[in-house]
């Protein structure tokens, strides 16, 4: 709680008792019969003191909804705007809408899709085909050993309770939440302790036992917020969407929850694909799954969708990388641990700083820190709005070395959109494990390495000449023994020849003499080194980015006669739907004609975009091109040159019909800038 | 059954009663202490019988396997051949193959995935944006409600029968076809009328009921072919992979077994998109799954698959389509169901003339048929294996107007890859009448259109002096009526003044008179039309697609010094998964140097390629990446110019450093040919 709350909270607890004490007077004065001038003097005084509480009061909740009060206000209706055009324009809509829809799941239409198609194809070329990653694709349909190998058929659950009249299902944490912020911002009469104790539970809420959760609901008194009912104790609940492969239902199966498993399982091939040469990467594009217990946030918290995930195999021993100079002198937002648990901000740090001073683990986990920061800006992600954050210990899984998620912030707060984990050996060793088929790396020595190795050499003849029938397992105790017991043992030997060793198979101690046994340390020679690879793993949301990148893209301005205000989405060429909208000025065939033969080598060029013939007025369709983030339009006002407008600047020039489209295939392309075009044609007003 | 056979089964049934005749007469003589060379000569004469019996068998299994013997095998030894090199070179994977893989899942390895992804970019050029198509991305799963109204609850199923004893399960007609064929190629004497039965029993297969096909099962004996017990009855098994959807585990879904539906119910959005005009086009790539119950012919028969789906919606009074005659002049192989029918084979046919006589329903139609024949031929499909076949009468939903799969000929057959079908209002009525949302388009007319009405006016005032409280019952059964009710009521009005009418919520005749209805047609304007539009639906199988690729891409060729062959695969520059391997000659710095810098600049151009810097020999190097399709490989040997070499002619061309990356661009877009490189630069042996 900042110092600010506080003192409001606690001058809001003062003025309320002298509210009382004032009403009380008042009563008093009213019982004991007082005369009237007295009376109203002190009504006059309990009317004050009731203005001055409500004053602070406006102040505490004020201070409580985030810095002054029309913050959140303005956030909430900013979010709606974008979400109308969104809709109205079908970027998205709602999944299976005439069937009333399912909670969670979205359609991207035209617009929509055609950013997706365009920010997946920015990512082949940005990291698959820049790092030459060996891309994959895999079936959504996993059989449950691969996911009971990866931990998620235990562990990838949420708590839930259910309203114990109607069955209707909440998750726990969220239903705490809700109850927690409700109060803190609602409730304005919860003094200093109380209110630190709610944003401490805040705080936690993701440790929290199924038991604790429940506890904490029951002290709290929360009950199903559609019904007022009890509510059960919470448990958990699996969120992956359950089937069954083949026709005998005895083969379980799960609708993957992310794509990476799908790479770990074939790392065998791929290592031999790529020569046998470690650090390579695999990629993988495609939908998973995620049946949320009660989806919130729109587009954000969904039951499908699509994820592009890295999986950057590395030895654990050189964890470098040959382009890390490539982002090193990149400087962005991030937000370390230590600042994190020292409530400072996130702050602009150089990536090589962050690298050399050990704050991010390795140079390849900085080096796809930097490329995640150029592709997410490049996409025209604000860089003011995006940061690194790093996990605190108790969020990271106990195997991992170091964890980084880029968070962009929109109207929801910020929000987790690229995590970027170094998962070290674990999922590799865990399907190794599980399946039987060795996934290893080798390093083969340009020149053989002499190593010490530990040599412990029973000798037979004279174990089974003292032991008999328990030789065998005499023998086989001794081989067992680590490096330490086996010393300590010769070292015993040499000084008294003999000494007292427990058989744990024979449970007994024996002794053993100095010539049953030679111990000693053998220098060899190795040939290779045998190890399973760390995996680095960029994970990309696909449908977070997109959603933030409406947000940070959606702006407003007036019409040209100030009447209204027109809606623009500010994508650069690289992700708009269509680049260019095509205009005749007015209905005329002539003009049509050259508009369809611009069409026609846009089209041959590969350059998606739209004929609009309609006798729409040009503001009108300017406004509605804008409206879908079009960069450029061309007008066809004569047979023999057509004006070219960019959409922000609202800036034209004045193109000959034969050029048109090279021009807007350069500029979209990213061969050229409109300010090459700006300076290589004539101007139009 | 075909002349041949016919004929050769007949003679082989007279030679087997000869040889048995002859065996008879053997042993009598034996018996009958018959002399020794009158034994021997008969026993010659048995010899003499049982070869000719061997010869024609021969002749027999050699028309049955398909046009002389070793074709099938050679056909055999070529899949295996095609499979081989895809599985080493990891084009493909059986999907989690440490854990023992899981029948019908396959994964794309890296040049699978490249090729996929070449193959959806192009589909989206050639037919979204050429046609300017509403892309849309809905999720896989899909709840209940949408699926039953699409008819894939109920029907999506196929018919299963389980071994009684272990529960393994069985399609019930791949049994009876298994049966049918082994027994026709395996048994050389069954008689030529049961040879006929077993081909009508396979010709008939798909219309059989789970009766028919369970008791063929019986009267055939056919029992499980892994255990030989016996089988129970057929009964449906329903295809979609089931799951639910929420934590409540009460509404069930599933994985869509198509993308069509997510179309169909955004019809109305879609249509106010493209401004309330048909014709439009919608369409969606995506995932689709199908719980297959015992999958087989590898690629082609999957559980998990990726199609790309369009719904081109039309006015079904105006079929006709304006870029038809872009594709009427082609020719390609046709398959009409009268030739079917009539024992034809498929033949060339223009496009222009079979739209014209009719054989293909419709202009649009006849569109799509034409742009998925170039677009076949453009990937790489052998123009002579591929043929457009018009679905049987008994093939095709009731609802469909007409029908037509692109199949492509491969070693498993002719394969269905695209369909292509006229649904008619199938689909959007379907959707309409289950969520009671109209999904229907207008028509505005030009000018009102004049239209004879029938109106049924009821006389209350008489109707309530007549029937009093039924007054409301006779007025709402009189409006009921129909055109030809309506107009017998008044034709027996004014011949008789009265008639008798049966009111069936009263349950009874009343006498109804002149003065109580007044019945006219009468001439009222319409301004607009409306209708639910038909849907012209192409549907590609893009797995089948890219198999079928690879088997008419694959060749061998001896290496250079004849000892072994080597594998090629021709792919078009287009959809080839590496555009191009860059090459130094020998290992040295320089031109190590000069590979890097090529690269660079390839990679900035968006040409996938690869960098092979070992020492191994050239010519391993080319046979390599021959292997995985690559059509050009840059062999650096100076620090000014290198060679390019084509894969399929070998051909080579000196090019300065310079302009390498540049050559190889254009050649790999499209924008020249090799023909244009190879005369414009200097040759190279």
């Amino acid at each position: 709680m900042d110092a600010a709350e506080e003192s409001l909270r606690k001058s809001l607890a003062v003025m309320q008792s002298a509210v009382e004490v004032q009403g009380n007077a008042v009563r008093s004065l009213k019982a004991s019969g007082a005369s009237k001038p007295e009376i109203d003097s002190a009504i006059k005084a309990l009317s004050g003191l009731k203005l001055e509480k409500d004053t602070i009061e406006k102040q505490l909740q004020a201070v409580i909804s985030g810095g002054g009060g029309s913050s959140s206000i303005s956030k909430e209706a900013f979010r709606q705007s974008v979400a109308n055009t969104l809709e109205r324009r079908l970027f998205y809509i709602p999944s299976f809408k005439i069937y009333r829809g399912v909670a969670g799941l979205y359609d991207y239409g035209p617009p929509g899709c055609a950013i997706k198609s365009n920010v997946l194809g920015f990512w082949r070329q940005h990291f698959v085909l820049e790092e030459n990653m060996l891309e994959v694709d895999c079936p959504c349909v996993t059989p449950e050993i691969v996911l009971k190998a990866s931990g998620h058929v235990e562990k990838f659950t949420d708590l839930m309770v259910k309203d114990e009249k109607t069955g209707t299902c909440y998750r726990a944490d969220h239903l705490i939440k809700d109850f927690c912020n409700e109060k803190l911002q609602k409730d304005l009469s919860i003094n200093p302790e109380k209110v630190a104790e709610l944003k401490h539970v805040l705080a936690v809420l993701d440790d929290l036992s199924p038991e604790e959760l429940g506890s904490k609901i029951k002290e709290y008194g929360i009950t199903a917020p559609d019904t007022k009912n009890p509510l059960s104790d919470p448990y958990p609940f699996n969120l992956m969407f359950q089937t069954s492969i083949g026709p005998s239902g005895l083969s379980p199966g799960y609708m993957r929850p992310e794509t990476a498993q799908g790479i770990f399982v074939n790392f065998k091939d791929l290592y031999y694909y790529n020569g046998n040469k470690l650090p390579f990467a695999a990629a993988q594009i495609g939908q998973a799954f995620r049946n949320e217990i009660s989806p919130r946030q729109g587009l954000l918290r969904v039951r499908e969708f699509t994820l592009a995930e890295i999986e950057h195999f590395v030895d654990p021993e050189d964890k470098s990388h040959p382009k890390y100079s490539e982002v090193a002198n990149l400087e962005f937002l991030m937000f370390p641990r230590e600042d994190q648990m020292s409530g400072q901000s996130a702050k602009r740090i150089p990536l090589s700083e962050a690298v050399s001073k050990g704050i991010v683990n390795n140079e390849t986990l900085g080096y796809f820190i930097g490329r995640v920061y150029l592709f997410l800006t490049r996409l025209g992600i604000d860089k003011d709005r995006l940061r690194f954050r790093q996990h605190l210990a108790n969020e990271m899984a106990h195997y991992a070395a170091d964890c980084w998620d880029a968070e962009i912030e929109c109207s929801y707060g910020w929000i987790e959109c690229v995590g970027i984990a170094d998962r070290s050996a674990y999922d590799l060793r865990a399907h190794s494990e599980k399946s039987g088929v060795p996934l290893l790396a080798q390093e083969k020595f340009s020149e053989p390495r002499e190593v010490e190795k530990l040599v412990i050499a029973p000798v037979k003849k004279e174990l089974g000449l003292a032991f008999k029938g328990n030789q065998k397992k005499v023998l086989e105790a001794l081989e067992a023994m680590n490096e330490k017991e086996a010393l300590d043992m010769k070292a015993a030997l040499e000084l008294k020849g003999e000494v007292q060793f427990y058989v744990c198979t024979l449970e007994k101690n024996l002794s053993i003499k100095q010539n049953m046994v030679m111990i000693s340390k053998e220098k060899q020679k190795e040939h290779q080194r045998v190890f399973t690879p760390s995996v680095i793993e960029p994970s990309f949301g696909i449908g977070r980015i997109i959603y933030c990148l409406f947000e940070h893209s959606f702006y407003t301005r007036p019409s040209k006669d100030g009447d209204e205000q027109l809606n623009v989405f500010r994508f650069p060429p690289l992700v708009a739907p269509i680049k260019c909208t095509v205009f005749p000025l007015v209905q005329n065939q002539q003009f049509e004609e050259v508009a369809k033969v611009i069409s026609k080598s846009l089209t041959a060029n590969g350059i998606s975009h739209k004929i609009d013939i309609t006798g729409t007025s040009i503001g009108k369709r300017y406004a509605r091109t804008d409206e879908l983030g079009v960069p450029f339009a061309v007008t066809v006002d004569s047979t023999s040159a057509v004006t070219i407008r960019e959409r922000d600047s609202k800036d034209q020039v004045r193109v000959p019909v034969t050029e048109a489209a090279s021009v807007v295939k350069g500029v979209t392309d990213g061969h050229s800038t409109w300010e090459d075009v700006w300076s290589s044609f004539p101007h139009h007003n």
